[in-house]
């Protein structure tokens, strides 16, 4: 396969990795290896029999499809891993086999896994989105008053900059990383709390051993163990949810632009067809696209799964456990696919231009109309502009034309002006300030933050 | 791994099986080695290249990872499959590799290759469907009189029985069942279209082909192409979503029965725990109900993909790639539990009768106040013995002692009548009436149906 | 305001009052007149009294924002309301006041009521399918050869015709009605099970009273209570779902045609703007959309509702009051604006034509590739051909000018060879052939049916 | 109807009223007006103007029917309104008329006026939120040593406390609450931008229009419209969504610890039946579950309107403007129920205390096998208790009565020890620890904020 098929989707396939049964089994074990580990420097287990742990938790010895086979009949994947991990340590150390999961519980080993592969997926998303935001801001900046047709319901309405679309973009990738970084931030913390959550078994040392579990883990230790109080997690899941909104929102107006009739960008590696030798296709605002599309249904989950019944749920824990990895695999995949996208976007200037001359000046009734409105007020404006409008279509002919016929016009407008109105470049507003705007608060909170916004 | 997990996750595995990586390539490679048959039948393509086609269409024989690897930068994995497929045939003949993919567009080897599985996927569902609809038939019969709690709100309400509860879940396993079965014979049609859905490459041939590609993967011919129209696997995605929200029924029905301090029902293979040894978790009725809290999204994402974009989706259709998959595989998981759940369900119709005891009366409340209600009216007799039931529960005593002391219910009902009207035996109207009609309804349906419902 | 907003939403407005406070109150009060008089009939209550309850039973005569504001904490709106009624009753004759909502439960009210409101509120929006279909079947009739480019993944891919289309979503539409009009009839079912689903209330008579109740309106008993179990509820709501997304199909394909730069259609009374004088926006369109956003989200609550507890939900059932109004809601606002938009369209034939010159040939890549590869193989010509096609991006020219200056193609194909293969009207399939069959069969469906598919 | 309905349903009835038609378009009204005062300061429209736009602009004088029907056709509320507002305002000064929505466009209004309406309705649901903290806080610190099982999968587990339970409540609560809180404060900005997002019918005074606009309406700006970038509001949704999640939760744990069979707590007014007189329905409960159902769908819903196209959208922004108030209602409703059954939660820690004897030992298996664990090894332990547990259920038996019969047991512990290790008190781990910790943080965080977290 060629490399560049390789390039476009490395994040994707390294989330999917980090999401698989191996890494899946792995960070479970890891959690046993820190348990082990962190009973041992407090006495609570032999240094030894933590060494035999921690060296039989490798996710390569362990028969994962057999893994998967036990885990429907037995109720998760915990059970028959913790003892098929008892069976490895035993047959190291008899004794040491005593110690494995001391204390814990299955959700405590599966939701802290889930944890360390959360906290290492999402990096990798967020880099994605500095690469769509660094790109966005450079398009923001280079085309801050290149015009082009602002469109409200599909329909050209009046003109705009491509900077001016490329700085919404950029605003909205900036507010939504900001989201997911914090949610990513309040998710990963340990789950430990024993059968019932209380950390009986430890007796008087529950909290020490969490405290030292964190540590081993690097995960901060909750105020209290949070086995059926899922909002973490679900915050994150809605995180990810606008995020694939707002990547889709971009993709959405990519895929537009880049029609056929309207060519105003281009994907820098399009796609090709089975069947259409001369196809472009934007296949990564489709991955972006199909990312929005999937994402709520995902999150929707995510919430309806929350009402857990008292200390560990029947139904809704076990309906997370796919869920939410596939909503962050979604997420990557349109994170990277925007990234692509905006990156390599070719950027037609010139046929921006040309695409407002598409409609002979009618891109231009509310410039009109609004030079028109001090003169007769604005309904009054509006009524006039929108006949000679109605007429332009009829007739076929450039507004312009139409215009300097209407004596209620030419009354306050000469034909000079009225073509001086038509000028898409002087009916801009505000699109360069509020670019720079867009511009100055993410370099602000650049600053502030290691990478991004 | 012990057999009886094996067991109790055979249709989930063989349904995940079926929409694994594998098999997903070779439903493809059987739609390319039948298109090569079917042209080569109508001597569209020399029978010799069809032949070819045919041996080099074994999935075994393609790096799948290589494929899932380049399919997102291609856009869809047909693309970078049937490169691999021309690949393999030149190999073996160069004339050969002309004609594959012949007239078709990626679409048709995608969406065919999707209904091969549904094909075949179904069915298994269908099966445990079967399986739980004669268990909950026999419950049924057996316990068409055997009285127990109803539950309003979670609170006692009145007597019914067990039978009458699994005549409930009889009679809506039978309709889901139904739906699914209709939607599934709906959505098992042929996808044929070529490039823009007009066969326009086959030439005069295009209807021809299509009719001869049926016969050969014995899926009708629809009367028009369906690219961007998916109202048939839309609707096949809803089907699965009621059913897996009736599995959710019976599942929650189950888990509340089986609550330690009810104790009606028992699952017949319960699940351990890895902290708790006496546990005895419900596990079949926990995957039902993570079926009915996942199934939902997964609905709505295959719904909210539907407006897809005049000849061919740009977002829409990549997202149900792997979203009717996983509701398939969702729906199996939980049609398998149930079926496992109800053949093995432990009845303790003796705890039924003492949990009826429970509120020394209160259940009966209704009975009493319908004896009393021909004599002074619903209302007046509803608040008498909302009344005497406030008074039972504040005093801690049972409810017939309360009403015989109440002049204005003894003017109408001595003690005895008061007891009689107590006894939840009496009480249990046209329960069994209602269970008869339904093991009759399903037992008609049978014989027009060769299985089930 | 002006008539034209009245016509194109009275559907919508009908719907809407029939779900509306008064409406929801007098279904309510119909099933307990109807079950009065069922009794009457049968000498269970007084004839008087029936007639009393009757008289009494019209939802003008109640405070609906006292009944609305009672509801939250009596639990449900049947509450205040029989108290209500009762009082009502007692008014006009203390006696009568005895036998309201004899043996009923409150469930049996509401979700008979609701049933009613559907018989009612459905014909609307099928009516209003049978326009849209009927409009798209005289546009694929009327256009079955006009060429025009077919699109995909938002690039012109190859002619199709516009009849072709319009046949796809005939053909859907047919479809999608069947499947709406087959839940409303298993949904259309009396709800009568009194407290406990028994009937027991009724001693020996609960299953005659439910025959005569479901005769006095006109629906079907069904053969066991359902109060619990809601798979027609959730089946009517995935049949709307499929709906909404196959009427934002629709809307999408016309949304995209109607694009300022493509201009292939038009909708027939377009929007107007607040801002801007020109704009002819397709609000039909956005109506449709609209609603396919909108439901997949409800189609999810209904199904997430389905896993009630035993006899009467805690939370489920609740959660489907306003949720299955309003889908049937947005359903009738879908429907209603795809048939204004489908009846009033504007259809620029010329405009399509042009059209598929904007590419110079490109979109006639396939064909040509076509014609070659019955000489030199397809994977061959498709690379001949996109090499060609990149040449003529790159350079900006004909396609037909790149290929005769390429030997390896104009040795099979001369000057007027690719010409012809480059004209559409000659690449058009099976076009005319599938708008035909698509004809035909929602011909015959409709001489068996009374009305439409 | 009684003052007791009016009470528990003030805060959901206040949000309704809030979402409701009228002030609806008052705050549409209100954005109007202040727009014309802000022009008016800025000597952009005359001051006299002003003042009659402001004039003119309350809702009782509009037809609020005919705004609505007028609606459909028109596209949105905003164009029949601002046409109705103008013709008011000329009624009283022709030359006023002139200037009503000067510069701005549908969306704005729209928009704008939403946000009012989430300004003034939170609070109410955030009150609530402080309402249900500050009870739950309570039952915590009270009960926090108070034993009663811990339940996994429905199944009694481990002993824990009910204030451990309700701590749990109240972590979530308070983290959820700070959540909406934010996303309230995140969306609570100006949307101004004029027809194209550029504010070009300003001319050069856009920005200076849009600073006083939001100083009139308290709103701060935005560095950019944000007319087709939803993620602000998406976020909100997704906040009120883990609202409900976590409102869920606490009704899931309430309904089930109210369950007849257990009757560990009881809602303070429980709701009645109209069938059975002495039903005490945990209707709040119902409430908050019915609001956890309706949540995820609504929220996806937002989720999949925000691709929304270019500068306005064609179906997603209209399929926001009945969903994000309905869930807003939806939360309201959640709180407010979750709140009052928290307040007013009767707690029976009796029959907590009763309930962990109903396993006669086996709910202290894990204390035992614990005990026992560091003589023989956890997974020794495990399987000697998993036996004796077996047997117990099996021979119907006290568990210490078989463990005492096990001399690998007695071994290491005597009956003395073995009765110990059973008694639930002895076995509470951190759980008055975890408590304390959860009401020092929460505490903390009240110093820092003006009302609760």
């Amino acid at each position: 396969m060629p490399e560049r098929a390789a390039d476009a989707s490395a994040s994707l396939r390294g989330v999917q990795q980090l999401f698989g049964p191996a890494e899946r089994v792995q960070k479970m074990l890891d959690v046993e290896a820190a348990l082990a580990r962190a009973q041992a420097a407090l006495g609570i287990v032999p240094a030894h029999a933590a060494e035999v742990i921690a060296q039989a938790a490798r996710a390569d010895g362990f028969d994962l499809e057999a893994l998967a086979s036990a885990a429907p009949a037995a109720g998760n994947l915990a059970i028959p891993l913790v003892k098929a991990l008892t069976d490895h340590v035993r047959t190291a150390d008899a004794d040491a086999a005593r110690f494995v999961h001391w204390g814990a519980t299955s959700q405590d080993v599966i939701d802290t896994g889930l944890v360390l592969q959360i906290r290492e997926a999402l990096p990798i998303v967020l880099s994605d989105l500095d690469r769509a935001a660094t790109a966005a801001a450079a398009h923001a900046r280079r085309h801050a008053t290149t015009p082009m047709a602002a469109r409200t319901w599909l329909q050209q309405a009046a003109p705009t900059t491509f900077g001016l679309k490329a700085a919404g973009w950029l605003d909205a990738l900036g507010r939504t990383s900001d989201g997911v970084r914090r949610a990513v931030d309040a998710a990963c913390v340990l789950q430990f709390g024993g059968a019932a959550g209380t950390l009986a078994a430890l007796g008087e040392r529950g909290l020490e051993v969490a405290e030292r579990l964190g540590g081993e883990l690097g995960l901060p230790v909750p105020v209290i163990p949070w086995h059926a109080q899922r909002e973490r997690l679900a915050a994150l899941a809605c995180a990810l949810g606008v995020l694939c909104g707002t990547l889709g929102k971009i993709a959405r107006d990519l895929s537009l632009l880049a029609q056929t009739e309207i060519d105003e960008v281009a994907e820098g590696r399009p796609g090709g067809s089975s069947a259409m030798p001369h196809k472009r296709n934007p296949v990564m605002s489709a991955r972006a696209l199909a990312a929005a599309v999937r994402a709520p249904g995902l999150v929707a989950t995510m919430l309806s799964a929350m009402p857990q019944e008292h200390e560990r749920a029947l139904g809704g824990w076990q309906a997370e456990w796919d869920t939410l990895p596939t909503l962050v695999i979604v997420a990557a995949d349109g994170a990277e696919a925007v990234a692509e996208a905006l990156e390599g976007l070719e950027i037609h200037a010139g046929r921006m231009r040309r695409n407002l001359d598409v409609t002979r000046g009618l891109v231009m009734a509310e410039a009109v109309a609004m030079t028109l409105a001090p003169h007769i007020g604005r309904a009054a404006a509006h009524e006039l502009v929108e006949a000679a409008t109605r007429r332009a279509i009829e007739e076929d002919r450039a507004l312009a034309d139409v215009l300097t016929e209407d004596a209620a016009i030419t009354r306050w407008l000469d034909r000079s002006a009225i073509e001086a109105a038509l000028r898409p470049e002087s009916y801009l507003g505000a699109a360069a300030a509020f670019v720079s705007r867009v511009l100055s608060a993410a370099r602000v909170t650049a600053t502030g933050d290691a990478k991004a916004r």
